[in-house]
């Protein structure tokens, strides 16, 4: 069974936050009123979590009490400063869509958003901001993940040297910030498209973080504006190799000479040896890309044809690692 | 990601068929050739299956070369004895797609053949045999399981006192095979929707299998006839429990004195501590039918109230245990 869901539909359903307001164990009733569902759908789910050790049950003599772990209360509740629940929507109702036509886009080798929304495969952004929502869910999506992955990438290497930094993609800014805070002396411009840009101003970074500055516009169309360093994170691994390399070379003549380039993304290792959550996630660029995950060599490969020299690769053994170019 | 339907897809592209048949390691671009397929879309879901330990991969000069693991060629080629092909065609193409509306059931408390096929809900069998190669493919699916799951479920309780048998919903038949094997002296009779006998009379079970013969029926409405155990491999947890009771006091009324009645299901914990398989088998039956996973003493009471006694459960320690009960 695709047993994340569960996680998914409690999250959604507002378990956690449910339990994580109630500040006592509930039972299963007194659950399913509170959120308006089916008793006989609402324990099913909670047993279910409790498998999955997402949430603790008690059998008391009122019957079966349940609470958050410590686990749910950080990542699960929608308050949590590290609540992975945006991605976790984003997941549910884009990514697993998506996945239901993967043995049609291994045929036919493109993204599935035609089947799975009737939107047109040839603009993946396009489709992941099919709507104004769908763009907020994503942004909020990406936030999570660098609430919790951030710094790990970004302290892979010493970016102290760099004060003027582009983070192109950048979107709802959560990585700009850990920059900013992990590099006190940096400012760093979000470099997205006009609408994306619009949406981080009113909702995720406030004009009080003085060091994080905005640039709208398309880099694939528009000119890059000179910096030391432009972090490209999750970038690549949207485009094809042809996309690629065009989008770092425009990044290398804008370069201040001295100055880098940054590449956060899962690498996989050179033998196809793994590691297997990565090779998932570059079965996942198929069905929702032009893109896919690649190895240090095929990243530096890129980058040398862009131009960068002194190319060193951080595996940080977690989800996501950085590859630094230098002009 | 919901990994399975990596499997599930290089199951349904004839990956592992192709991979058994050439005998020898092959590489991306030739398998991709040889089933039609991408080859950007190929070299990922076999890169993503080395990583699930579902294909070997070697470097060599040439690149890389697949082959099977000895797990594939058992399980995942069609042509094995014990191929599970069906069973995942069977996840892939229906169980996945009511999970997509998991939330939905949760919060109506029933299953979602609506919204997934567009499907009245009110006749959770109606919908699995939506059509006769979903039923085919039901039938099949469940075949699969019980060759490698039937035997511990048999010989968990001696059963040669029983020679004449029913097998209530016995479908492809798979589990009766079993039956007739391990208890060689038995007769065991398929009771089972016409056209569900018709398609297990022509695909599944030979006329040479002069132990295994049909009954044509719907056991919830037509009569049952005198046996002296009855089989429910399955049954109870597609329904609730007043469904259930009329359905075990109908067998009861029908069973020999001395005989008996063996359920085949998989047993919930007491105390809601897991198995965590049995509790999203659970949410399956949710989302899937009007029945749900139970407990030992919540079978033990159903069979109490139909009149059997010395009722005896037999834990298997695998995914399906047994409970019997006398008359």
């Amino acid at each position: 069974f695709p047993y994340p869901q569960v996680m998914f539909t409690a999250c959604e359903l507002g378990v956690f936050d449910l339990l994580l307001e109630s500040g006592k164990p509930l039972s299963s009733d007194a659950i399913a009123a509170r959120l308006g569902a089916s008793t006989i759908g609402v324990e099913r789910l909670l047993d279910a979590c409790a498998g999955l050790k997402l949430l603790a049950v008690e059998m008391t003599q009122e019957g079966a009490l349940y609470r958050n772990t410590e686990i749910s209360n950080i990542y699960l509740t929608k308050s949590s400063p590290k609540s992975q629940y945006h991605i976790m929507m984003y997941y549910s109702n884009t990514v697993y869509l998506c996945w239901q036509y993967l043995a049609d886009a291994v045929r036919e080798g493109r993204n599935q958003y035609e089947r799975a929304f009737g939107i047109s495969p040839k603009d993946p952004f396009g489709a992941m901001y099919r709507s104004d929502e769908e763009m907020l869910k994503f942004m909020a999506g990406q936030n999570s993940v660098w609430s919790i992955c951030g710094r790990d990438v970004l302290a892979a290497f010493d970016l102290s040297p760099f004060t003027q930094i582009y983070d192109l993609g950048g979107g709802g800014g959560a990585l700009a910030r850990e920059c900013v805070s992990l590099y006190p002396n940096s400012t760093v411009t979000i470099y997205d498209l006009p609408k994306v840009v619009q949406v981080a101003k009113e909702q995720f970074v406030s004009p009080e973080e003085h060091q994080i500055a905005f640039h709208e516009g398309d880099f694939f169309i528009d000119s890059i504006p000179e910096a030391e360093l432009y972090i490209l994170s999750k970038i690549l691994h949207d485009w094809d190799d042809d996309k690629c390399k065009k989008l770092l070379a425009k990044v290398y003549k804008a370069c201040k000479p001295g100055g880098g380039v940054l590449l956060v993304e899962s690498l996989l290792n050179e033998d196809k040896s793994g590691p297997v959550e990565t090779q998932l996630y570059s079965m996942n660029m198929l069905v929702q890309t032009e893109g896919k995950e690649r190895t240090a060599a095929e990243y530096s490969k890129l980058l040398d044809a862009a131009g960068f020299a002194v190319i060193q690769v951080k595996r940080t053994g977690k989800l996501y690692d950085a590859v630094l170019g230098r002009k």
